[in-house]
């Protein structure tokens, strides 16, 4: 029988391969964007493509083929639900309104779960040919380089990333914002929550901070900062809770105290 | 003698073989950022590297080569007048504080004033192979493909590009980030202003709004965005003016009326 850790190693080898065919699944719909029909959802600024779509139906489809025990969560599809402690939970393109814009910074995310907490998470940022990836206990890497996040750096000596979407105020984003600059933080929003979360696992941001994601969002990344040296507030992933939203924030050690306090949560004790 | 076309030409041919020329030698620097001595300037967000200062030594070189008469300003060392009509105005290295923290978003961006008007504005974005060119009156290209902005894009339908710096309150950039949610736009902000105008002239993004940024940051944008068919509004550049900061609003036809009210400037005057 196969042990706890050859079942995670299994799904992250998956994983890897799936993110790369996908990745070149969505790199192709990009460079060929003229030609994508674009739908809104919630509102005119929450868009989806044919893109999104396919690139799930892809990889919900290998997922199944390897594993057929496990659970699936999808963005575009939602979830269905598996009889093994695994469940992956995926966003086949995150970034879609840059994605559909023509800018680089969106990404495919897979994160497998294992009662509730992410086990594995890779993310490819095919504009950029960077895979990150990461499972429990083994590290995390981008392009096979180990990631160890530098425990100096703060909110004032480095970039903060940010999302927003409209689930929240306008005036609550003008507020976070505020909070952050004149703390003495600056910030980048570059339109892919999964991406600059991967960027936090990089050290190249140093926190992230979003008020309301989905676990899709942000379960791959949180694999990715923990496993490089950082920590992520805890979010519910409990039955009826995995599938809505909640506050995310991620951040290498040093900024923690600073945007759980931004953020309105106690940093220190959570940490 | 040469007509103004022909001198507005040659210095064309000129800044987009140092725009590549000098994205080269920037990416080198980026490949090998761990060995980056940094340095901050007017606060601990403001930062500088030797790759800043080498690629301006680099550019205005070239300039000097070809012509000596034209005048020069950089980010990193200031203005040297010249005898000619024409004015060099370059930041090396747009986006230092993506540039040092390992994230592709920033550009080498070249402009020439001409009576205070930008006439030539070239943008290489080396992480993503792009290079935006554009002319007075030849238009603007984006890696040789005509760029031509699209009528129908606002703020509602499409994103917006935001920056900020300490020149302006934390509490400003909260408003505008507010007043910007508030009309249904939604915002990136890369890191590099000189890229989100490039962007703007790619519709990328339906428009650029900075409260305070200086002509090198902007210009060769500038060009870029009037040339695709889009608008700015106007930046004095006359004498002392040139080395000091303004606001600056660049769209899409659609989003300037939305753009400039928000930044508190009358759009439709000035459209």
């Amino acid at each position: 029988m196969q042990s706890t850790q050859q079942h995670i190693e299994a799904r992250l080898k998956l994983a890897q391969e799936i993110a790369l065919e996908a990745g070149a699944v969505a790199l192709d719909y990009f460079n060929n964007r003229d030609a994508l029909v674009i739908e809104t959802k919630r509102d005119p600024q929450d868009v989806v493509s044919i893109a999104d779509r396919e690139v799930e139906n892809l990889i919900r489809d290998c997922v199944a083929r390897s594993f057929p025990e496990d659970g699936f969560l999808g963005e575009e599809y939602g979830l269905i639900a598996g009889t093994s402690d695994f469940i992956w939970v995926v966003d086949p393109i995150d970034g879609t309104s840059p994605f559909v814009n023509g800018m680089p910074n969106w990404c495919v995310s897979i994160a497998v779960l294992s009662e509730g907490e992410p086990v594995v998470g890779v993310i490819n940022a095919p504009c950029h040919s960077e895979i990150y990836s990461s499972a429990r206990g083994m590290g995390a890497t981008l392009n096979g380089k180990v990631l160890t996040l530098d425990d100096t750096r703060t909110i004032r000596n480095s970039v903060t990333g940010i999302g927003a979407n409209n689930y929240v105020t306008p005036a609550f984003v003008a507020s976070m914002v505020e909070d952050l600059l004149a703390s003495g933080g600056n910030f980048i929003r570059n339109g892919s929550g999964a991406l600059m979360l991967a960027y936090v696992a990089a050290g190249r941001l140093v926190g992230y901070y979003e008020p309301y994601m989905h676990a899709w969002d942000c379960m791959a990344g949180f694999c990715l900062v923990r496993e490089a040296g950082g920590w992520f507030h805890p979010f519910l992933t409990e039955g009826e809770r995995l599938t809505k939203g909640a506050p995310v924030i991620a951040a290498a050690p040093g900024a923690i105290e600073d945007l759980s306090r931004i953020a309105g949560l106690t940093g220190k004790a959570a940490a």
